[in-house]
């Protein structure tokens, strides 16, 4: 946590918070913080800054705050993920959530394995949580969105073509020619198969919604390598 | 595992390998191979191809092997690491090897917890079991070769002087005003601090090396992020 990320609930005032739970044992636990000292923190959505600890007790700490950077600025890519397994989707939430990514779609396909879809990470309070987790990692406050889209030819045929007018798309498939492109610094949306990848069924119909096919040369990444690497070649920075 | 890593003791002829333990398990439980099926095959530090299974026990697998294609290019880069979390440096080490890199060395620093070089994941077997993982994963072949360095001092004035004459270096370093280079495309080596950053102290020493001190943005990655994002970002592919 290199920033404590404040709701609107948090404040008890203009400039003043009180944190407890995961929040508050984070400042004793690991930053051993105490009563004057300074910490990173940021609000939902807005703007970044400091809280100094004015109080701390067994249950509670409260911080003055002064809010008055702005937030690093989100990358102009949408991701579109074949749900991975659970436990990397939860390292994945977080890894993108700290990128800058901010529009993730999680969708169906051929090698999902079906019982992904029960795993809990999926609730309303999971994603937020991990997403949280980023945020707070990369001293960021931009709530990513993130849409779950059990059915993937509905959305490939009714909502991906609409997301690809305003972000070119991309979908990894080894058999092709054309590379991945590099350094685009531009918007865009990149699509990751499960593992196994997409079947040429779903490729297909990807690149029928618009998406170009490329691959990524002849090593197998695992999604949660493979999607850093490919916002590493697309962004020159994770500022834009 | 995506290609099973052969070496010179599973070979019982010149085409034959006899395989058990977690790479049997894996084909006949993940992959649910039986008898005359074919699957990839690598020989340790040589070529690649195909296994067909012509034996099949509780206790054994054997296969009559082919290996007629080169492995993936490695990357031109070493890697200088400082120790990370244990169950972090697991998961970079097979993200590494993933990805191609070669030459890693594993170095202390001021915020390197003492507590971490006790970790079992750095016996020897451990390393090997954890950079085959990446390598299997990747269908690559060629072993890493990973030193370890517990004083920061000599390594930095007497070792890295000598990589960095074929491989320029980079430290990322917050307070610098160049930005990372990209798609360099060339040999180099990259320096990358514990959790919290290298001290100035180190990035001193490390610049004094020969490292050009260069920074990442606004946004905190973990180790585990930033690793794979920096590749991605000096390569525009894994197969030089």
């Amino acid at each position: 946590m290199n920033l404590a990320l404040l709701s609107d609930d948090d404040f008890v005032s203009a400039d003043c918070v009180r944190l407890t739970g995961r929040r508050l044992r984070h400042l004793t636990d690991v930053l051993k913080a105490k009563v004057g000292d300074d910490i990173t923190v940021g609000r939902l959505n807005g703007d970044i800054g400091t809280g100094r600890l004015t109080r701390l007790t067994a249950d509670i700490a409260e911080l003055t705050v002064t809010l008055d950077q702005k937030p690093p600025l989100p990358l102009p890519l949408t991701l579109v993920l074949a749900m991975p397994r659970p436990k990397m989707f939860r390292r994945v939430l977080q890894t993108v959530a700290a990128l800058g990514v901010k529009d993730i779609w999680i969708i169906n396909a051929y090698k999902v394995e079906k019982s992904f879809w029960q795993t809990p990470w999926l609730t309303d309070d999971a994603l937020r949580e991990n997403l949280t987790l980023g945020l707070e990692q990369a001293r960021d406050t931009r709530m990513p969105t993130i849409q779950i889209r059990q059915r993937f030819k509905p959305f490939v045929e009714d909502e991906l073509p609409q997301i690809l007018q305003t972000r070119p798309g991309i979908v990894a498939h080894p058999g092709t020619e054309r590379p991945c492109p590099t350094h685009i610094n531009a918007p865009a949306t990149l699509c990751i198969g499960p593992e196994g990848g997409f079947i040429p069924y779903e490729v297909d119909k990807l690149v029928e919604a618009g998406c170009q096919a490329v691959h990524l040369g002849n090593r197998i990444l695992r999604v949660e390598t493979a999607v850093p690497v490919l916002i590493g070649r697309l962004y020159d920075s994770c500022n834009h």
